[in-house]
């Protein structure tokens, strides 16, 4: 049976981390609220999140239904998706390590969102751009190089080799670390245009991911939403400044 | 061998969660940066943070050593440390259920922070009090009572009653709503006075949790940090105020 992914549609947002690993296993799916008919489309989605019957609710949208099992938060669908699609690192023992690595990149995920919303997620941006350029400030000046350098060291020191963030092959991690990198580039362009330089690793990653044969296809195709300001990486050029 | 916790010492913060499942189970543990001498304190702390040949490398406390593992991020940590203490639901199948709730907390958690860092965690917080109170009036207003709403809907929904969020017996999770409510009562008195009327299900899990035969010990011990402004939960009543 088909996987069950419900998210918003006409964004990449948090589900994009979630469909780049189905797509890369090449795994069969429906992106519920991107349909249309009988149990697609937005309302299908708020009506899991509404249920009063259902056992197990989610807080908020990228959610999984597999079977009678409704998984929440981008972190924990991965973990249970990975090993059922080749994408979870061997050995199993490693598996908390590959969990804390897609973990901080929820992290700075959330950082980033925060940089266009830092007061309140129910205000619009115009609203609150003087502390939103505070903060994007903060984060391209000190949060950025500080994240970006930790996952540097994290495929410099991996005892397999600096092409995977944890283990010798590829993983849901890797994946999430390309879209990382992708939407910052998105967004800010000129932050990150010393990046390559700086991070050779975690540009190469980039790079491998990018080139997959089903990655480049899904890339390619209509089901990738292209960046836009829905989503969480925004490009607002007045937010993007130089950094490390 | 004792599990190994490094935090911060002089403050609960994000180590508290973990603390709380390893009082629960009455585990072995040392916490690292809170003690002296040979292989303790902030220096045995950094020293793991900035290694070079360690294999795993956290980005940020709190991280467990348990042997030569070492595990990063707060639910990371629980859902590693759960089924060894007796914390994780039974049956193993919800275990992404509990995963994905104690995310939740996470979030909640890094939105609480926000309220009085909105803008920088570099900056004092007298350097960004009024984009703080903006933030904790959002905060307060409209997150609070969703992520409030959310958590009773999910233990008036489990299956197996309203005494535990998932599941028939106590897991971490419940741990972490606990030390969630205790934290919100601190720092927001009066927004959280009419909390046992709106959320009688978790104003009764955080008593069955406070009154634990170890709990109780743990909260009455000098082991149990105060409440303080160095903490995520910080007392400012500037930025308190009524809410549901």
């Amino acid at each position: 049976m088909a996987y069950e992914l419900y998210y918003w549609p006409g964004l990449q947002g948090r589900g994009e981390f979630v469909r780049l690993a189905l797509e890369e296993a090449g795994a069969d799916y429906i992106d519920v609220a991107r349909g249309s008919g009988a149990g697609r489309g937005v309302a299908a989605m708020m009506k899991v999140l509404k249920s009063n019957s259902e056992p197990h609710i989610p807080f908020a949208p990228p959610f999984l239904r597999d079977g009678d099992l409704i998984i929440a938060q981008v972190a924990n669908i991965l973990m249970y998706l990975a090993p059922k699609l080749g994408l979870a690192p061997k050995p199993a023992a490693l598996r908390p390590i590959a969990n804390g690595l897609q973990l901080t990149v929820t992290d700075i995920v959330a950082e980033v969102h925060d940089t266009h919303h830092p007061l309140s997620t129910n205000l619009y941006y115009e609203d609150q751009k003087d502390a939103a350029k505070a903060r994007a400030a903060d984060f391209l000046g000190h949060r950025l190089p500080k994240f970006m350098g930790y996952f540097e060291r994290v495929l410099q020191q991996n005892p397999k080799g600096d092409k995977h963030a944890v283990g010798a092959s590829l993983t849901a991690v890797d994946l999430s670390l390309f879209q990382l990198i992708e939407g910052l580039s998105y967004a800010f362009p000129r932050a990150m245009k010393s990046f390559v330089a700086h991070y050779p690793a975690l540009a190469a990653l980039r790079e491998a991911v990018r080139t997959r044969p089903r990655i480049a296809l899904y890339l390619a195709s209509e089901r990738r939403i292209p960046f836009n300001e829905s989503g969480v990486f925004r490009h607002y050029p007045e937010l993007d400044q130089d950094a490390r």
